[in-house]
């Protein structure tokens, strides 16, 4: 643990007292450094308080704890729930995670009914509990930071629409596309990235409160009631299952490492077009950075570091599931481990996603620049060769041959395939005519692919369209 | 690539002629070696060979190629998959992949017509499109294989619903639990693992087919006709995207990631239930190992594959998250390293679920040794507790105190809890009565837990119900 | 970056000044979150300004500052040390990074002279620096560190050189070993592992100051002289190399996954050993934890949290691999992303073999429960083989299936080989005489294996002895 | 397992005979499938043959088998190896792996002596002992091959030792460097991980031979005579380790992983550099493609490949971490997982090392391409600084400030900073003189940067000599 993290008051002198009278002596201060989750479970603290709420309305509700009790710890938890909000809480490691921090302050506040909280649950149905409804938050807050970025991504593709610049293979210039048309690839990609999101929040979103510790409980419990009471779809439908499945979170690592390499894809396309063999785009002053030695520099940093971070992202689906493989069933504490690297991978995202949306809500298209860099790699090849497939009745690797050889002669000649003459193309092959020269624009080339997808400007204006409608 | 896989006949003295004449001299060795796909590739026969037809029968639908044309074409084909299956068909590695053998092949039993398959085509939308649908299959596959495995599962949960051993959390005795209840656990996890597959195949079902090479194409082709004549569910929406998005498969890779480690969890209790500690299951001669050394060993090899085995998966998940991080748009050739970790990962999982489903059905419990088993542990520790919060009202807090003790006395005199005389509880809490002992044995204590998704019997048996209506 | 850590004092309304006059407006507050890692770097403070320090006597003996700025610098950084340390320093974000808010610090302390400091060095050679020295040092406290956990496992194998254990192959009882045999099995791997990370060490400790941005600089300096104040081994020959170069912080990490692999290792077979199944070992309770809900529990959770902890490790040697590949030179942003993933690895590790030595020094062998678990699994079958092969004359494949058959019998009657009449065993195979009863013993069987390396008690303590030597 | 692969004849109607008399029924197909090593431990041939041989003169040798025995064994072993060789040799999956073929076909050949040859040895330290001989060959062939790439570096590096290029960072022209100078920092790296293949080369070559299944044995061999024999350094020190360690195939991994992303960064340059935006390398034929579709292309698919195949590379890590990640010790099956990832590991680095080589061996720079993108990037205002620095007397951090504003100035004007006029400089700063011009130059600039591991064409020319000592 950092250095910088470690700020709650630790002191366990003597045995944990909630274990019971089975322990002689407390923990070894490694032991505590080690077990105590409080320093990050307390990101939990409103969805602990809120399922502690909901189960104790539902042990009043079947009777198992009286209305008075019930009501007692519903305001002893509002209270404890105002005091963390307002920062006069004292987490403790000694109390090792946010369950029993909130629970001990709530036995400070209202004595004996505090101890009839933990009746018919565990900290094992507990925790999940926790952790499902803070991830099903984090999701929901993802997937409208997505949404923004398609946002600027749009805007961007329409005013771009007609803005040709080339497209790549292999990052060679390979054909003409649009520059909007290029960006809404990025919109499709984000489209899927919220497709795994929500399909992962449905499996996120199933209850394990009343599992306990494993098995079940004796009490007559609801666990409908508070499914319902804390807006999850259903109770999970078997106790071990329920406290030992993490494979929600390693789901969410997963849709969230493909988010990131989405990212890091339209990233390392920012830097590529910042640097100046490119020079298509400029990023605004707000997400660059200088240089501390040349004084010329303007960096794009950020665009750098959301290229950079998908290995964090990557790191922690690693992590959970090295964690989580071979374990045996139900609950090990090996699970601790889970929450770690969700948060950082939500931090993660969030903090990409937000960089990013600014970085392409800022950005200026070079159009002249972009156009200039039109003018090498003989983009329209391909034109040429479909031209003598549809012209001349050529079988297209026959028209792919003869192409090949006129982008030679050009080459050697260091023109574009448009500058050479009709001679010259006919001494190549005789049946080319003069009306090849109508396809050897890159504005020609651009408009004619008009098949659905396709990057001409009409179609990536349709495209952004329905995009529009699809996804914002 | 592995000494063994390599047998295809190689040779590239001169130019590769399908990339015309701008080549001067043929690959080097190494480079033909490291290029070359169709040792892998050739998978993808069947596919690549219904995507021609469809999109040959387009062209003629169209008028881009005529019908004589498009016959040709599509009897070739069929020839040349007879060729394929029938394993007379030559593959070259000289032409680098399965797109060119096959039209190689088709060019010398039809002709001309042959070269005008690729017309408003490329490779790039090509290989996409096989690979979908490959991969739609093999998920297709997976999914009715983990179906017969939940089917073994609850077969077994059902015949053992009443069978008690204990439960463990942290590997340690802690409640009764049935071992059909256990069993169904999994039964819940590769539900989920289903429902992902099932996800993810909507993220795959979509059409690459008429991109082009990453910009769409000039001629009139009919994407939505295509995409129906493949079962798939729509065009991609930008030839960019369509072309260089992998999402697809990555996801296909972190879904069975996950699901291995679910099989590895799985695998890690058969291999202790095998063992001498534990000797709760019997594995079948067909599905255990002997040594060759020690005659008296009978090792669950099958489990410990399964359990090592997700780190193939694993693995393969990571190269492709590495593979396409940072890549800029559109196709490049890092993005052939897909094949090999997807069917790695498909193949491994194809097999594991095989030898796990074997070794499930054959399983034998030993229900005598799961009953020995529970009479350590104090397994009814918190049937005691809650006995005194519901007969004697105390807080689950000090009960759970109260049992402290009492466990400790019992530990002490070396007996379980039920051993313990009323007169020896009453002295640790006067209000105990003669009642206590009724919740003390582990079938009263496994019974009683009857709340939803709890280990009672005939939870078990309702879930099993469920289950089969649910999954099978 | 998570809520809990963020507590730097951010304000950056205007251009950054270090950037100069290129900047008209100030980075955006999402760009300032990302760009910033003085919440992190901040650790390095003592290697910052160490390295300061030798850089500018550096420049004062080269003549290229005045030994008045010289002294002014030193003194200057003496003071911002003891801020630091006595926590009155000021972070800030706006400063980025711990470079600059050193830097900004010395000048308001000595003016202008704090300007001249930064001749000739980048912030790119300067935290290149700075992070070889702090792994430096973190290596060696490792290094320390498992060196403590070898002494205490060879404590306990001294201690249990001669306790008998059953041995296991894929967790089947195998041979009898000596738990202490066991324990130093664990000895040898923390070895080579310490034998990595002096490997390691050598490849961390180079220097790359000196070589400015990227290209070395105009200013002569002596890198020599700054190496050799640092107690590098020598400067780093190529200055582009210098300051992209990872691969020393990925090979840490490389090295302390193995490590946490071995770790993880070990605490497996503590979390089994303590089972109930297994029972060979007690844990202290300053090592153990009890349940919220089962007051009999004694959990083994440190043991679990280092089995799962492996994960984390092994997430951050993933993460600084993506980021890594593929980057061009020299210097990117990326790089920035290295530091987290290497702190979080040694924090994790520290606390770790913390954790792991405390649980090993106070672990209690049960030799009873050892001693009955060996009279399962038919431990000496191979001695029975091998007495076939040295006394019958027999090849050893025949005296295997000869065993079998007797291991069978055994089975069949439920009793262990020894309980075997010499008439049962003679009906199998004549050969057979009554000194084999001889070797059925587990004590003989164990004393018997004394070949290098075996677990013969006395070539274990003869091992001990010798790991005294080389390790401790 | 791929389709493609499964080459072996397989048959396995009844119980397999080497586990002896307790096995009733033979393995499921499922189960032959997953448990079979053969198709591809076989690649061990060579070293299990050899290892047999020392082991069997090793026996002769201590009196535990006779010469004659030892003689036949010798020779049937040989004439085992020509059949290999030869392809005459029938691999059979029922016989599961490549010891069991060897010896099944040595007991045809030489009847009852052959099942002496197991005598004192398990198949858990056989093929542990194979490994290592075969992983230490490949890393010897990996060092060979690392060096001829570095032999190809130093080649390219001399004879573009004063060729000028822009210096990069973020990807941003940041100061002048030679190109020799940025080829030279791959030697460094690369020079760094043959460090690394040897430290790792020390930890796989130890023996051990003679642990047999797990604890040693009773036979009074002697492992160090085999560990000579062998050569390895000496016999590892504990027989439980000695079996289950793969630290030095996961250290291979990772020294793999590291070697494989420094490639993917020099494939990364590759590709930027072939790119029109750049054009700074033309690749030789031999390591491009042409496209299916676009005539024109000649893609860097070779660097491309090798760039991706890191990702392969960091898989087979994540595989072989995560399989033996809380393994409990001795042999597990788990551990048969190692193989298939190290020869993927060991095969795709010698295939990218192969291509690199060819491709540094054949690339022609283009110095007028690099000369030109010098021009625009203001490379010198470092220089500028320095000289306000040195000549002006200007603390680094005003230098700094005045420089940005002149680059300002230059870039508000469309012009270099050499284009300035005196006295345009002088309007922001009075005390610059006419002397500036002459370190405005990217030929001073880079001549200037003679610091140790600087870019000045006399330095790179010194680093290349000194290159070729230390590592051809």
């Amino acid at each position: 643990m950092s250095d910088t993290r470690n700020q709650s008051s630790s002191a366990a002198p003597a045995a944990n007292t909630m274990w019971g009278g089975r322990f002689a002596v407390g923990p070894d201060e490694a032991m505590e450094r080690i077990n105590a989750s409080i320093d990050f479970d307390r990101r939990f603290y409103r969805e602990d308080i809120a399922a502690s709420q909901a189960h104790a309305a539902m042990l009043v509700a079947q009777g198992i704890i009286s209305a008075e009790d019930g009501d007692a710890i519903h305001r002893g938890l509002e209270q404890v729930l105002q005091e963390i909000e307002s920062g006069t809480f004292a987490f403790s490691a000694a109390l090792e995670d946010i369950h029993m921090n909130v629970e001990a302050r709530l036995a400070e506040l209202i004595g004996t009914p505090a101890g009839r909280l933990h009746t018919a649950r565990s900290r094992n149905d507990q925790v999940a509990t926790d952790f499902r409804l803070w991830l099903r938050g984090a999701v929901d807050a993802l997937d409208a930071q997505v949404r923004d970025l398609q946002a600027a991504l749009i805007g961007q593709a329409e005013a771009e629409a007609a803005t040709i610049m080339p497209g790549y293979t292999h990052l060679q210039a390979a054909q003409p596309v649009t520059f909007g048309h290029h960006l809404l690839a990025y919109v499709e990609m984000l489209g899927r990235d919220r497709g795994r999101l929500t399909d992962c929040r449905k499996r996120i979103n199933e209850s394990p409160l009343g599992a306990a510790a494993l098995a079940g409980t004796s009490f007559p419990i609801d666990r409908h009631a508070t499914a319902a009471a804390l807006r999850f779809e259903r109770p999970l439908a078997n106790s071990l299952d329920a406290v030992s499945a993490r494979d929600f979170a390693i789901e969410f690592l997963a849709a969230g490492s493909i988010l990131a390499v989405h990212l890091s894809r339209l990233a390392e396309e920012l830097v590529l077009w910042c640097s100046q063999g490119f020079a298509f785009v400029t990023l605004s002053d707000a997400f660059t950075t200088g240089s501390s030695i040349m004084p010329q520099k303007k960096n794009p940093d950020a665009a750098e570091l959301v290229r950079g971070k998908a290995g964090r992202v990557i790191g922690a689906l690693t992590t959970l599931l090295v964690v989580i493989k071979g374990l045996p069933m139900a609950y090990g504490k090996d699970m601790q481990e889970d929450k770690e690297p969700v948060f950082e991978a939500a931090d993660t995202l969030g903090l990409c996603l937000l960089a990013m949306t600014g970085m392409i809500r800022d950005l200026k298209a070079d159009r002249a620049a972009m156009a200039a860099a039109c003018s090498s790699g003989f983009l329209t090849a391909t034109d040429l060769a479909d031209w003598l497939v549809r012209a001349a009745g050529l079988p297209f690797r026959e028209a792919h041959h003869v192409t090949g050889r006129l982008v030679k002669l050009a080459e050697d000649g260091g023109c574009d395939l448009a500058d050479l003459s009709l001679e010259q193309m006919q001494a190549v092959d005789g049946r080319i005519t003069d009306d090849v020269f109508s396809v050897l624009t890159v504005e020609r080339a651009t408009a004619s692919r008009s098949s659905f997808g396709g990057t001409a400007p009409a179609q990536v204006r349709a495209a952004a369209t329905q995009a529009r409608e699809r996804f914002l």
